[in-house]
């Protein structure tokens, strides 16, 4: 199975790049599956309704979020209707929306998305390792499913590399967000299954995470309030990850990193 | 002026893979100026003076640590002794050893080297902008030194992206340390300082950052203390990256991502 | 009945206070039911098995701990064969001991003690509000048992006031401890669960938290490690609370806050 | 001298309350200096100008504040214009408004109040140790002013008892606020110097942390935004302290806790 992940989309600069790029990189990679972050897509905080079925229309077959789920409320009506809009799987239950899908393919393969959030800096949520354990001992790589794929959305690199090191071998590939900074260490684990500490955003790279970098600058030198932060609105980079899986184990052949447009460098795979 | 920077060398695999690559860096792309940071070059925890001499001897120029600074005590009178070991100069007044320093090349160029820790998700140094701002208040960039870079040490991308642009203009190079990750977002910013937000490790990245994977691992899992935590002994990636600056200006030409050995993807600027 | 609670004992002064104390609290207040939290007990750090011992000879039925509860590691099977020795009852499944016991006074009648951990500012176990909402579905107060006492270790005010507001009406006390300062904010709430943001501590009041206060304070200036912690060796003050409960209905009738020996103020209830 | 702190007033039933008690608690006590925390008058968010000008006309000397300090805009050009109105000392240079203030008292005695914040699980200000001893350089006790007191606003008691040790002698009352439940620990410290961890809020204890229950408590449950918080609107109990010092040497001759109205067990000085 061919799959596309694309990091956390910030803003206006960072949803519609997602969105143009979508269509080509289907094409170009003959991609099976694409999965796409958005937590920031609404101004840098959350996701609106519209932009969510924007992002579906332009390719992507899942939408996953992180801690900003619920920034926009219009999301809560919206996620309850959208299988395939997925936010982390730990939240307590009772939590509207759900933490996994399974999507399957025209041609009858079909594959496990999941979402989960770490805990180390973040909010305590139920615990994600516990949780993916659960998740996966009710579908299999290679025998339910031809692919499992996990958004592990979460700050700590020490948590992320626990997490990945844990499921080897019992998914396609765990995938890192949150930091919205791509990192260059994509590998295949021992165990088969593809890691990147994080996919990194759809966004502009001129700037803090993806906001305008006066007002978030300022935040480190004064302890006042500032503006309202609002996001860089300069040319995209488009981030993230392209693996190819074997179809019989569920486990990756290879894994590449994708980078198009904006300041940083660029990354096709071949 | 041509400058190399290696990411945080963990235990043994991490530092001697450091050492064993300097020679060769330091010929193959002409280096004027190398440093290394090496806060986790003893068993992840601290720096022994001896490890500090090796490196020196493989030809590191300067030295610079982090939060783990003071893990091994001997330190302590090594680094009063040692103008080119480097501990944040943010710590508070009356920390042994000191933040920056002044190197001067054998052509008689010179540098200025800093190191400065984040406080994001960290313990409350005192302010590293401030910090910072008040060191360039001595030194000048093309007048007074040739060259300025800071390692700093910071959880955050965040505050790594905040600190590069406050300061975008005024240094040769920031490069980010602390994760372990390498990061993919390498760019000279508008200003002409070049950036990228985490060197990554010298280390075996078949690991939790750089230590051994089931007891790191288990801390995720279980909330108890568990067996005392080791370095991961695999093949090291020696991760950092390499900046040419314009003399005259003290800016950034160009900086690109050095990755060799071990299991991330090879990277060697031409 | 008649509930004695006694916070946090820190070091020998704290916890052999808290010895000599039971036994005349015992008497002088006519107790059912004593429950004395240990978790600092052995050097500020943890609990020795004899300890434990020692304060059950004394006359505690229960013993509580908190975060320090795995400090000594002798604990770990003396907890497993030890069914009146509490650990918080939100850490993960498979973690030794239990969280939770029924005690059955000499006179027939039943409590259940209970300790939960919060979460805020500290390490992120499972939700403790769900955990109590289970133990509460299979004990209820005056039907399957007399009295219902929970230790909730807490650090944030906000927490625990929202924890004994959750469950009033459902227990007989909810006590604080982990800030190691006894709070004047004993009341009934209007449910009828007695409440105290936190006990106190058995020890040394001239000190940091109990620690001898040269090298605890020095963390606060100084930002490396400095000289092992050490308990404060003064007179204690014996710290905790008594609750007077309606045996047919299990709630409250009054409690009134215990503070014996050492530099605070003296209250002993009528 | 004699003198009156209050805590954190929060929302209508605080601040009216504090202002109702001040003029008796003034007589009553024959107060020679009131100074009331405000940080959350309004509506448990920020405090607004004409809300302390109300609390300086019901007989407050000074005003402090704390981390809640900018919540409401209209304070910076207020505080500007406000000598006596303090936000916390440790603000980076260049925040709005000043961390102390000397009173001169209508018998010519002078006292210096000052307001710090502390950053254990707070926001990393700067050092409030090194800040205050740099205030402490500049009066001296018994020479230059007669009092001085420090509201030390900080949610960790291990840093309000080092705090308070550190400067020992050098100051006649150094009182917490910021966690809103009255500490039992007053005393006068071996160097003189009176001591209360925290002086409690002046708002309606049945709450959480004098906010409306029910919604504060969910956010212990949900891991969502839920409803906006609003101020718990029943009968508050004022809280706070009353040191009496000598005025040859500065220090304390006894503290004593106050409280008056609401749910908790009364206090007021002989
Ligand atoms: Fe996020
Ligand atoms: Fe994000
Ligand atoms: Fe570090
Ligand atoms: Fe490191
Ligand atoms: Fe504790
Ligand atoms: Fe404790
Ligand atoms: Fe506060
Ligand atoms: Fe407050």
């Amino acid at each position: 199975m061919r799959i596309l992940f694309l990091g956390d989309t910030v803003g206006r600069s960072g949803r519609e790049a997602a969105a143009a790029a979508l269509p080509d990189l289907r094409a170009a990679l003959r991609i099976d599956l694409a999965i796409v972050n958005a937590e920031n897509a609404s101004h840098g905080f959350g996701l609106a309704p519209d932009m969510a079925a924007a992002l579906f229309a332009a390719g992507a077959d899942v939408i996953t979020l992180g801690n900003h789920a619920w920034d926009r409320r219009e999301i809560i009506p919206y996620i309850a209707a959208t299988p395939r809009l997925l936010r982390p799987l730990n939240f307590p239950p009772g939590t509207p929306g759900q933490g996994s899908t399974v999507v399957s393919l025209a041609d009858g393969r079909r594959a496990l998305v999941m979402n989960a959030m770490g805990r180390l800096f973040m909010d305590p949520l139920d615990c994600p390792f516990r949780g993916t354990q659960e998740m996966l001992a009710r579908h299999r790589l290679g025998t339910t499913v031809h692919a499992i794929v996990c958004d592990f959305h979460a700050e700590a690199t020490s948590e992320k590399m626990a997490y990945a090191h844990a499921f080897d071998g019992q998914m396609s590939l765990v995938v890192g967000t949150h930091t919205h900074v791509p990192t260059a260490d994509h590998q295949v684990l021992p165990g088969g299954t593809a890691f990147q500490s994080d996919a990194g955003m759809c966004g502009d790279y001129d700037s803090v995470i993806g906001m305008a970098k006066e007002g978030a600058g300022a935040r480190f030198w004064r302890k006042m309030p500032g503006e309202r932060l609002a996001p860089a609105e300069g040319p995209a980079t488009v981030c993230g990850l392209f693996v190819e899986t074997d179809d019989a184990s569920g486990l990756a052949r290879r894994v590449e990193p994708v980078r198009l447009g904006g300041r940083l460098s660029q990354m096709m795979p071949a």
